[in-house]
Parts: C-alpha cells; sequence; structure tokens
C-alpha cells in the first residue's frame, strides 16, 4: 500500500467562483478521486485558519506527498518546510505541481529560486516525452495536448534535472520543461508543471497517468526516520574493525 | 589565436540549384566568413571525390572541429571517426551542426542512436535560452526566432547533455533539446541543431553568436596529444613514491 | 522471469592454472552459481574457437546481459559489438565487469576510451556505499572490504555517470569509482570493478548481492525491438493529428 | 581583477592556543597570504561580537567568496544566509572550505543535509585528480599528499555535483568526493575538503593552487543583481512581438 498525502492551500477554490465550478472538491479532491486505488491510499491536508498542519507524524505515515500552492506559500511556516524538507532526505517522495514552484519546501529542496517566465493567456500546451522507457511517462503516446493551460516559460532557474522526462510547447511560441525529476539524499522529487486552478487539467486522462506512474515511481524503497541521515562518528581504528 | 576547422560534406551545395543559391560558397563558406577574425583561423575541408580527407596532423593542429553533414555520413571512414574521437578525447572541442547529429563521430562520442524525429514543412523555430549566464548564449536575448527550419523534434536519444542552453519551439508544436554540451575526456562537444541546408540559417546573427560563442568555449585549454591518454601503470609501491 | 545472459572470454581460466584453480568452472559459471535463483535464469556464452558468438536472437531473449573480457577484447567483431549497443538502446540493461571497462561494447556505448591507471600488488581493497538508498547497494553496510584486488586507479576516463554508487580504496593509496550507473536510450548500464581472473572476488557475499541486486535494478521495464529506435517522420501537419 | 571576500569565522585561531600556533593570521590571513596577486584583491571578513557582518553592499563588491566555518555555523543569520545564496545565484562565486559543507550557506545552496562521517586520528589524505583537463586542476600531478588531515567518509549526502574533480584517499580506509563543483543559476558553487584547523593544510602548494585555479574560474563573466533573478511576465502576444 502506498500511502498518499495530498497538500493543497485550497484558497482559490474558496475565493473565486470559476475555480469553484472546475474543482468543487478542490484540486486535492481531483486528484485523489484518480489517485485512489486497491494498492494507493490518500490523505488531504489544506490550509485551515491561514495555517499548514502538516506535523512530522503525518509525514512519517506518507510514502509520497503531493503539493500545490499558489497565492499562499508563505503561510506554510520555516519548521514545516524543514520537516518536509528532511522527510524527502529521509526517503519521502515529494511531487510539486505547477505553481508549487515557488513553494517554500520545493525552494528549500532545490536551493535556487525557482523563478520561472509566464503568462494568462489561454495557450495550449503540447507536452512532449523526452525519455519513452521511463516509468513515469508509461503509457503516455510521444506528446498529449491541453487545450488551455497558464504559459511557463525558460529559463526555469532550477539546478540541471537529474533527468529531465517532458517538455512543453506552448502556442505563443514558449518552451518549458514540464517534468523533472532529482533526486536528493535518500528521497526523489519529481516537478509537473500543468495544473493552472482555472483550467480543468486534473481531469484529463494523461496528466493523471503522469501522476499515477510518478507516485508509484517516487515511493520509497528505503527510508531512514533520523532527519539529518548519516551524521556518523568513524571508529577512531578505520573502517578495519566495523 | 584559435585554430578552427570546418568539414562539410558540400553534396546538397553543388548538387542541388536551390541550396547552391542559399549556400553559394557552401556552408562552410558561410560559416568561415563570419567565424574568421583577428584571433580565429578558420581552414575547410570538404568531400573530394567522396573521400573525407582529413588526417591525424590536420586534427593536430585544430583548437575546435566543426562538423556539417547529412546524406553523405557513410563516405567517412571508421579511421577518420576514430581520428576525431580521440582527437576530442584528447582535448580538441568539436560543434556538431544540424543533421551531422547521425555523423558518425557525434554516434562514437555519445555511443547512442542520436536519432530523432524530423519534418521539412518550413515551420517557424523560436530558440530559448535555458542557462542566460553560459558564455554560449552570451548576446543573445532571451530567445530568438528563424523564419524557416526543418522540424527537429524529441525524443532525441542522447545521453543525458552535461548542460542543456537552449531549447526550440516549432510552429508546428514540436520541441527540440537545440544547445546540447557534452564533455567527454579532455574535450568538450556542443551540439546545435538549426542549420538545414535550404535556409539561410546561417546569416543569421544569432546563430553566428551563438557558433562564435561555442567556437571560444570549446578552445582546449589543456591538451594530451597522446591518443588513448591515460593509460598508465601504477608504480608498484603505491603513490607515495611519484 | 529474468533472463541473464553471461559472456565471459574464458582465457585465463583455460590458459592458467593458478585462475583455473580458483574459477575451476570459469568466471561465468562462479556467477552463474549465485545469481540463478527462482526469478532469474541464467544462460552462459565464451570464446569458442576465438570466436564471440552472441547473436541478435539470444539478445532478443535476455534481459541482462554481464560481461567480463580482459585479453581477448578484440576477438570480439565489430558486429556482435553494434548488436550489443543497440540492444541496450531498445532496453537490454548490461552489467560490465572489471576489466571489460576496456570492452568492445563498453566502450561503444560510452564513447570515451575508458582508460585507468592500474596495479598488480595483492592491495587490499574497501568499497564504500555513497548512495545507501539506491535499489543496488541495498544490503550493503556501509562499507566492506576485499583482502586483495587488483588496483585500479583514477583518472577513468567516462563520462560524468548518471549515479555514482560507489567508491573503492586501495591500501596503496589509490581511490576508484568503482559503482557507475549510466542511462543511455531505453537500457541502463552498471560498471562495477571489482572481479581480477587471480582472486575469489565472485565467491565475495558482498560482491555477490551487488550483482544480484544490479540485475533486478537493470531489468528493462520498456524494450523496443527495432534496433535504431525513434527514428521517425512526424506528420506534415503537425502534432495535432497524431 | 577578480575581487575576493574571505569569510573565516576565526574561532579556533583565538580560543585554541594549537591552533594560533598553526594559523597565527588565521586561516583568512594566510589564505589571504597566498591568494593575493596582481589580479586578485582579498578583503577578509570575520565575526566580531558573535556577529557575521556581511553586507548586500559587500556581496555586491565580490567576485568570489571564500567559507570557512565550523563551531559557529549558527552565528550566521538567516538573513546572511539568503544574501549569500542570492549573490551566488546572481552570478558571485563560491568556495566551501572543510567544514564549511555544514554552513548555513551550503546547505541553503544545495538544500541537502550535507552530512558526512569522520574521524579525528591524523589519517594522511591522498588527493586524486578526477578530471585532469579542468580548470582547477591545472598545475596539480595525478595525486598529492597531505601528511595529516581530518578524515572525511561517505556518504556525503549532497546532490550528484555537476563535475567531481578530486578524491580523497584516506590512510584509515575512508574515500571522499573532496573536490565538487555544482552550478546554480548564474553562479558556481566549489567544496573542497582539505583544511582541519589544526593542520597546516593552507600552507601547502598544491592545496593553494586549487584555491587559485577555484578563484579564478568561478569569477563570474555575467552577473544580474537583482535577488530573485528571471522573474519575468511574458507579453501577452507571446515571443513574436520581443
Amino acid at each position: 500500500m502506498i500511502r498518499v498525502l495530498i497538500y493543497n492551500e485550497f484558497y482559490h477554490e474558496r475565493a473565486n467562483e470559476k475555480v469553484k465550478g472546475v474543482y468543487p472538491k478542490g484540486i486535492h479532491g481531483a486528484i485523489a478521486d484518480f489517485l485512489a486505488t486497491d494498492d494507493i491510499e490518500v490523505k488531504c491536508t489544506t490550509l485551515e485558519n491561514d495555517e499548514c498542519n502538516i506535523t512530522k507524524e503525518m509525514l512519517d505515515q506518507t510514502d509520497v506527498l503531493i503539493w500545490w500552492g499558489h497565492l499562499k506559500h508563505n503561510l506554510v511556516s520555516d519548521e514545516v518546510t524543514a520537516l518536509v524538507r528532511d522527510a524527502v532526505l529521509s526517503g519521502m517522495g515529494v511531487i510539486f505541481l505547477h505553481s508549487a514552484h515557488h513553494s517554500k519546501p520545493m525552494k528549500a529542496l532545490l536551493g535556487t529560486s525557482t523563478n520561472l517566465c509566464w503568462r494568462e493567456s489561454d495557450d495550449s500546451e503540447i507536452l512532449w516525452v523526452v525519455e519513452p522507457s521511463h516509468p513515469i511517462t508509461r503509457g503516455i503516446d510521444r506528446c498529449f495536448k491541453l487545450e488551455a493551460e497558464e504559459t511557463y516559460g525558460e529559463p526555469f532557474v532550477i539546478p540541471t534535472p537529474d533527468k529531465l522526462l517532458l517538455l512543453a510547447n506552448f502556442s505563443g511560441g514558449e518552451v518549458f520543461r514540464a517534468g523533472c525529476l532529482f533526486e536528493r539524499g535518500n528521497g526523489k522529487i519529481f516537478y509537473f508543471q500543468p495544473g493552472h486552478e482555472t483550467y480543468p487539467t486534473y481531469y484529463d486522462k494523461n496528466v493523471q497517468t503522469v501522476i499515477k506512474n510518478a507516485v508509484r515511481y517516487l515511493a520509497p524503497t528505503y527510508r531512514e526516520f533520523i532527519p539529518g541521515t548519516h551524521v556518523r562518528k568513524l571508529t577512531d581504528d578505520g573502517p578495519y574493525v566495523i
């Protein structure tokens, strides 16, 4: 059983009628609906009273964390940010969706500004598979199209991904590294660009396939539950006596 | 003084009136014209009587080799291929242009099929800078446009580049890793996608800037002239006695 | 069922009494003995009459190829080399052991000289785990020791590995990147340094664990059986009509 | 002129007679002494009254920052940490020495725990060149030896370096990735392991050569002085109108 925890700031869906119309159960609800299956168990958590209530206990029970945030990144405390970073370094997987590129945990884990260029103009987007044999792109044809998405453009200020899986073409002319895999400590990080709150992106079958594949790929096979793994004093006599 | 050698198979420009019209001096001639300056010396070599006459002596006198080929890859012998590979491993830089992705030296150096998808349909292409601080993209704005180019599409079967510098958006909807840097042995390899023979790509100021920057960046600062560098028997007593 | 094919040039074990004493069934026999289990099926092939008889049909039926060679690399034909390279690019896994760093398939897949430094002086070797959460190092403590091995030293002329898993310390003072993972096309390549023919390395439990782990990790989950995968002409109307 | 700023917490050299004996002018003083030349200008800053006084103005005037710290990492404020990270992302180079692997700026830039194993037992260390053609290893033979250093061991919890330049062998049997290059945003980061405060490491000619080479290699050729570079709203009409 893979245990997924979805964090969604759940702001737009409550504050904006249009977004509420697209995601009546919240973005987290839409993701939970397609993700829950026989061997994937899903829990959700959202901002309540402007507070992110993620605890170490919750993360200890999580194999893969999915994160959606946009306007309320700053309401996630430094403490929660550190908990998420430490959980990933200990082995938990994490998927950052769309505007979560600017979330505090993603910035803390990658160390860069994660800045990018953007435009809201109903461009269509075609996502192309760069690595057709990777488990995360399994079941995806060589490309798929979203009729409308927010445009994201390069330069995307991230470390060189350990593996670039998907590239996006926007009808306005931009390109973007839309599916990026990073390995940090014992954990894996997947950034997946589609998912602006005003579009029905998370109902798209291909988007769902990528997220489902990513959950299975990121689920840890090894995990250490001591944050700050691997601090060890060597024996005084060298490794010969271990 | 940086010594550049341009290899061009020089077939289309002799066999096809349209291409001859675009590149009356050959693609090599067009590149040589914009490249030669006070501190860059350019020589050219082409297929003569279906033979590629590159020798070890020529490569020993070359800092950066530029390669354009398309239909006549097979006329480059295995011996010349090995000479080029060994020169790069010893420190020579090499720039593979456009359809040279399928040249024997590029395949020998990267080890993959270097296959890709393509279409000839006069699509326009926009090239985006992924790494604005890299010496090869210096002087390029965040993107530049070519009114018509051959479309190249992913998957491009290459090892993950050591650095991805440019991404292309084609008006038909494709994307492509258009500027890729690889480091192999003591040498550097730059693959740059634009340059189909029927378009005036090599007269474009931005394309010229990228190639000029690449020549300066790839010029070796260190070179060993023994092909098969670094085969060394260690002393019998370990490194303490070196 | 994972189908493994072991290639061993099987020269030292026939020509040298000391080696025959260590590996009476050949190195391939020793590896086959610990590898064959309920879900791993092992076949072996060796040089017969100075010929390597690997065929496309054999590789089509192989999930992971294991390669040991030393003095007889040149007896592997260019045709077999190309078959192995194409099989890996299509998805087959390959493990190169010890002196197979200079085998023709490894050089063809990596594109470099794969040169290194070496010494035969019965140094002991300690192998350290760099990535403790990787499936290939599972079950290995933070290091393990081999009482005697051939010393290999840097510089090891390879592309930067996609993942560095193990580092070796030799008692004479050298270091070496002893466990290196590369991804090429649809396939994975693992280079593992221990295994000189005069030492009982392949009877070591930790060495066996690494090789068993690697077989499971490299087994393809996706494979295309057309050598030169992914050459595709795009439609004339762009991806919208796919 | 390359402008170097050396930060040293300058604690051991004031608190410990033995260390004071080795570095009477402080570690920063020893580094400044060998670094200052015709085209390198050096300034130093240390903890004063338990405060790190680095300002944005100082970093704006710095091409390469060198950082040495050990027991007083926590006295560097989050504000200074963010200033250093932003300066690197904008283009400034930074060299982290020895125990600075646990400094707040290095952790903020790499995103991992940067944990490692260690032992203080006067082991000797041999540093091996992995990339002999890299500008940072220029002038270094294939290895060099330090008669005594603190032992650092793997696993070193860092992202896979963009380039691994040096590997260390310790006489007690450990190995360590001793020279690691990372690229983040517009800036470059070099981690160099030798330099425990009780040993005269920074008087060693080879150590000095590596640091001098690194200063020249990391000096920015491109810099943007807006922290959080590259946040840009695209035009509403796509890139065609730029």
